[in-house]
């Protein structure tokens, strides 16, 4: 059921092969410099970096002119450089920013609005700067509330980089181990659980809440990506997770939903991920898309998760919550309305599944088209298995994008599956300009 | 040696005194709506917290009308809605904000310019969103190093928010016990160490070391506000941390300076406040006024530390070192340059010393005043006895100031010192101001 370590450190060094290679001697002026400053920690994409210079809707413009169509980026979810969040934060900037130990109204008009658009249960909103910072609280609240530590995740989940979150994060740790109080099951795909993905997914974690009773551990929370995206995408059928989420919360384990990647519209079908499933998570956990580029997240929770916790630590954040934050919220919850962005992620999303099957059904290497909305998932297999996911040829296909002027990643346990999630404005032209683009790289790929 | 938990349950009890209490009845509408949104997690300031409106350069003006100079926030450190960062950031926003994955040439020109503020020895940067991220990352970089857990901090010490940073921040613990790898050592104060504070800190710091040799615990950090704010501002004689810092080095252990709060030109007498001690630690962290409110925080580090740590597990911050956060960065150092804020804060923390000593000397209650530039502590203690702090008389000080227009708070074990730091852009007229309402404050409290 666990996942071991050598496999751990391999999915993670093929999350990284479309990295450029900071040992590498074949570098220009402008990587030097990035290599000299930022040190080890760099990671730029493609192996001969893009130096970027501006971006607008779904295009993104490099310095030599490129002008790229942006698959990639799930931050400006409402679209680069939208007119509406800058002016927004311009005019909040103007005015004040501040943190929230004053009164300011925007910074309630905001949290109202979004609890809107949540579960009534989860009452209480905590601001903090990044999904990171909300998953470390979010664990602490489960932990507090249950007086344990087991968490269990997916085999390739990722839920931030604090020290607290990475050692949750099975894809963030290259040559480390998983820490006794973390189990992880295998993502609900079909190749791991056949047609029930529903009764699978439901044993393993009866498996994982009997091995930490092996282990005498407390079990304390399920934190879960809705869609699953750094295990592959995977995000049907839409209710898998209920009867899971049933036995957890039976057996008093704090549901959290990372909502980081999912949330605001993306998977087209709803709001939240979650709500795709039917479940009312404990905690709902926010980030990226959230003000659009404008560093901000949250973490959404029953009053009384928070109350236990704050009575015991307490906690504060400097910057989460200060009124340009709420501003830039606001902005993005209104254009997600008057934009229609949700209805847009729904039928784009349905044109790019739709060509991209077709291309599958002319391709012997495409094994599998899946996803919600404008976030989907494309295997990719080597020449002559289609049951064997390829990641060095799903780097050629990214390269091969990147010179048919498309930006396009990779996720999942073997790092062979394209992640598709473009800003949620795209234009039915554009779709079709990334469908030629797709159909062309694997013809000549 | 260690504070023990009934003192450290004590001092956070102290140090909430301001703080509006949330269990209250007496509440207004503002209020009310707050709570239900914050619920537990919310801290506001006073009994009767103060709607904000808007605010510039030293002063805030609430919701009322109210025009409050503002001597408590450190956050907006070259002036509230400066408009030169206000502008910065819109013309980024404006042009591209994105990720360090793309080569954008503006970070690299941040990071250039902050290094250059910066010991040679500490190359590579790593921005982050917040202070608490920094420390968070930067705990881990000393324990990869070197193999161990131990860290030592002040009593009273606060390093941030995630479960890492808080399981090492004293105050930040209500009804906690501090973990077997944390020992901490008594602020740098002469109440603690008499005339010889150099001496005595670094004795301490040496029983810490013998300490973690009796329970098994290999040292990994030293980390440390270099005004040591929370302990309640302790900032001279300048040179006091040198040998305790050869001694800890000697032995191996990683020196981390917290520099959230005095860095950034506020004491005046340097750019960072460990550069005050004539020390070069391994790794320097950094935060709030870093973006003058724009949420940017970063550490500094020694490339081989950074080099370890991300050959091992490896670190990526979504939002750390976005090109609007860069804009907002290079901002603030061009205008600390600029308008000289280094040396206005030496001329008008000298002149608020000056007068606040003045006004000691006229006055029972003050037992102490001191800090560096503009970062100030005032000790405020009983009527009939100078050594013994009043954390109720603070309080009510507070108040009295708040009804003289002025923001201010405290720090400190006893929560009974005021600290003093206004904006870098202080005026002289806005020093005497502050000063007559003190004067006023302490003759009618």
């Amino acid at each position: 059921m666990m996942t071991d370590d050598t496999n751990t450190q391999r999915v993670s060094q093929i999350l990284e092969m479309n990295a450029f290679d900071r040992k590498t001697t074949d570098i220009d002026q402008a990587v030097a410099r990035r290599l000299a400053n930022l040190g080890a920690s760099s990671v730029l994409f493609y192996r001969q970096p893009i130096e970027m210079h501006s971006a607008s809707g779904a295009t993104m413009t490099a310095a030599d002119g490129t002008v790229y169509l942006d698959f990639y980026n799930n931050v400006p979810s409402v679209g680069h450089s939208h007119p509406k969040v800058i002016s927004a934060v311009h005019e909040q900037l103007k005015l004040l920013n501040t943190h929230t130990r004053y009164v300011v109204p925007i910074v309630d008009q905001y949290i109202e609005s979004l609890k809107q658009t949540l579960p009534e249960s989860l009452e209480n909103i905590v601001m903090t700067c990044s999904g990171s910072e909300a998953n470390d609280l979010a664990l602490r609240l489960a932990q507090q509330a249950t007086g344990g530590t087991g968490t269990i995740v997916t085999e390739t989940a990722y839920h931030g980089n604090t020290a607290l979150a990475i050692s949750i994060s099975p894809s963030a740790v290259k040559n480390g181990q998983l820490a006794n109080n973390v189990i992880t099951i295998p993502a609900p795909s079909p190749q791991n659980y056949g047609h029930n993905i529903a009764e699978g997914f439901r044993n393993q974690v009866v498996s994982a809440l009997n091995e930490f009773k092996a282990r005498n551990i407390k079990p304390a929370a399920f934190i879960f990506d809705s869609i699953f995206s750094s295990d592959g995408i995977f995000a049907d059928p839409a209710g898998f997770l209920t009867s899971a989420i049933e036995t957890l919360q039976s057996a008093g384990v704090i549901i959290i939903a990372d909502e980081v990647q999912p949330g605001f519209a993306r998977t087209g079908q709803a709001f939240w991920g979650f709500d795709r499933h039917q479940i009312v998570p404990d905690i709902v956990t926010m980030g990226k898309p959230m003000g659009n580029g404008f560093p901000m997240a949250a973490v959404a929770t029953r009053a009384d998760l928070l109350e236990n916790y704050c009575d015991k630590v307490g906690y504060f954040n400097t910057f989460g919550g200060n009124p340009v934050a709420a501003a830039a919220g606001l902005a993005v919850l209104q254009i997600i309305a008057e934009e229609d962005l949700q209805n847009n992620a729904l039928k784009q999303g349905a044109l790019l599944k739709k060509g991209l099957e077709d291309i599958a059904s002319n391709c012997n290497r495409i094994s599998d088209v899946r996803g919600s909305g404008l976030f989907l998932g494309v295997d990719l297999s080597t020449d002559n298995d289609l049951a064997e996911p390829d990641p060095g040829y799903t780097v050629k296909i990214i390269d091969a994008m990147r010179q048919r002027k498309v930006l396009i990643g990779a996720a999942g346990k073997h790092g062979a599956t394209l992640k598709i999630r473009p800003p949620l404005c795209l234009t039915s032209r554009q779709s079709e300009q990334f469908l030629e683009a797709f159909a062309d790289a694997v013809k000549a790929t």
